[in-house]
């Protein structure tokens, strides 16, 4: 809101410094700022209204050391996140940009649908929360309205380059002329380790007839929901000791600003030879704050953690980076960058499966991983829970520079 | 090395791919990639080696808990840091670029003196390790060799673009023709908060007669050596609870990582509107190097840690970050950036001062901290250890957005 506001002043009074407001730059270091403010400083104040609500998470018994010290410890902690995001957005961005639209959308979706379900399992007494079948609902619903919005809204778009045989290393001169085709309405993606890294989903029904890329949206809106579904879940199942999915998921969504100012910037995203998407370098205020949230959400919940995320926050936080992903067309990248939900994530249906499988062969079911998910397996091991934090941080930044080296690659 | 071998392999046999040895971004994520590995991969050896010939640092006993249990962990951890940032620089970065040159001195010189210093300290039994006096005459040389190179070296200059009064806002096009004035050897400096942000060193010493420019490393020279002695020392201190200086000094080291490439880059340093210096761009693989280093260092640094870095480790840091900033000419961003340092350095100038005052004064004497460096301070308050190195992260990652947004406000 303060946009506009410094906008009017700069317009009607030319204030100096008003013009600073412009910069998408100066906006994101503020909101990272506000929201690392918020998140460590009022904090505190929301950990003890949910101590006082609940009387601590109910801790699922895995026998695991250390683990009834944190009975007592709050959840539903991830309304820190979504406040420490959303504050800092409505202030600073533009408001009427698609994308800032869709991610305020999704975080309010993911985050009523989270703790509608850290509620049920608190206050009813209901480890199941809720069903998985609600769950899913709600999956779907936010898949089909993002899908939607991508193919329809007549802001999304894509433009590209008219390519010149000259281009194509790092020592283009700067005075060298651009020319554009006009802005698309198209489902161009990006596509590592293939010529040009590019791909259109309307490609996959070409076969429709001539009129296919009006359906496109029949295979679109499907593959949408699948990301989210799968990225909420990972999340969800990554959020198991303190401050993995906080901390991992800051990871991601640093790499995430990135890719989106650089996408929505045409001097930057031509040099570095990623998609230029107009209108997407607003979303870099919104993921500034999303990730100063998560930093600051760390304060408390970094090992031995005050207070938990719950499925308020992972859920939310899934949901946002599969769609911010999608929004700026980078989506195939999450496998890569989004590793370690993804290894979470096999951990749990390769564990699920064998013991299946070999009960069925065997008649006594048999395990690959001590416990699933993954980082349970190395707090049986013996690791420290703060040790595995750490180096699945650091596995987490090793894949969030193998994702920025695969746009680099072709 | 690699530099020249795809550069000739380019040349005579048009090897396709090579080409993608010229991008400063494609090498400096190489780099990145293999100091993690080798930090990682052969970080276990090394400590393995470590741990034969000592038998673990001798630990001061300050009465903490839990600090009997680190008996036994080796010291000299800094050699893995060194590898794994030299290794990589020598592969991937070109060898006769001065900054590079500049750099890899300061690694062995500064790494030298650390090392002797925890030799004397483990294998003499001599608590004291090398004489303070020796430590400084070590970094006073650094400071002699590091600011000379920057006044004398022909390579060394910056280049200054001719201001029109259309620029300063983000909205400049990609056609506008710049000028550049010729490249200039001044000692100009970025200070924060004044306008253009700019300084020159030249202008202390302009009471000297028509000649004073030549003069001007009098007074140079000493601000460097002050500087490296102050950062090395801030690194020394901070290094004292499990992964808080080598995850301080990550944090530290990507947004110096992010300066040099832009201000190496005449693309962007003027689009963000930051000194353009020649040459500073080849730094960028150093210093992602070095980052990868210390994350990866990290991997076993982590609290419980299984190596410390020592004074080989600490030194070196902390001399390479002061160089580093010198040469990127943002040493005056240094109080900011390296804020945690300077919080540690001050916590033990006011703790001891303090003490000394009111000994003098009332007979006994007094704290204000219950034990400095600030990290021991909050360890006898109660809490645990990777809680407090996590939130001293979490301060550097706020420091170093500060320092980024401080170029911003003029």
């Amino acid at each position: 809101m303060l946009y506009y506001l410094f906008e009017y002043l700069e317009n009607t009074y030319q204030l100096p410094g008003a013009s600073l407001f412009q910069f998408i730059t100066f906006r994101a270091s503020l909101a990272v700022i506000l929201s690392l403010f918020i998140a460590t400083v009022y904090g505190k104040k929301i950990i003890r209204f949910l101590q006082k609500k609940q009387l601590g998470e109910t801790i699922r018994d895995l026998g695991l050391e250390g683990q009834k010290e944190k009975a007592g410890t709050p959840t539903m902690g991830g309304i820190i996140i979504i406040l420490s995001t959303v504050i800092p957005v409505l202030l600073f961005a533009k408001l009427d940009n698609i994308y800032v639209i869709l991610l305020l959308v999704t975080t309010l979706w993911m985050g009523t649908i989270g703790f509608i379900d850290d509620y049920i399992k608190k206050f009813k007494n209901d480890k199941g929360g809720l069903a998985g079948r609600y769950k899913v609902v709600g999956q779907v619903g936010l898949g089909i309205i993002v899908g939607a919005t991508m193919f329809f809204h007549p802001d999304i778009t894509v433009k590209r380059e008219k390519l010149n045989p000259a281009n194509g290393t790092e020592l283009i001169t700067q005075n060298s002329a651009k020319e554009f085709y006009p802005e698309e309405k198209t489902l161009l993606t990006t596509i590592p380790f293939v010529k040009e890294n590019e791909f259109n989903y309307e490609r996959l029904i070409s076969w429709a007839g001539d009129d296919y890329k009006k359906y496109a949206w029949l295979i679109f809106i499907p593959i949408v929901i699948f990301i989210i579904t799968a990225v909420s879940n990972g999340a969800n199942l990554t959020d198991g000791i303190d401050g993995l999915a906080a901390g991992t998921s800051a990871i991601i969504a640093i790499t995430l600003a990135i890719f989106a100012w650089v996408s929505g910037n045409v001097i930057f995203s031509d040099y570095l030879n990623i998609m230029y998407i107009p209108n997407t370098g607003e979303m870099t205020i919104f993921i500034t704050a999303f990730t100063g949230a998560l930093i600051g959400f760390l304060w408390y919940n970094a090992y031995p953690a005050q207070v938990f995320m719950g499925d308020t926050g992972s859920l939310t936080i899934g949901g946002l980076i599969a769609v911010i992903a999608i929004a700026i067309r980078k989506e195939w990248l999450i496998p890569i960058l989004c590793g370690v939900f993804l290894m979470e994530n096999l951990s749990v249906v390769m564990q699920v499966s064998w013991f299946k499988y070999t009960k069925k062969k065997f008649g006594e079911g048999r395990r690959i991983f001590r416990m699933s998910p993954l980082h349970h397996h190395y707090q049986i091991k013996g690791f420290h829970e703060s040790k595995i934090v750490t180096r699945f941080w650091i596995v987490g930044i090793f894949l969030a520079i193998l994702t920025i080296v695969t746009l680099k690659i072709r």
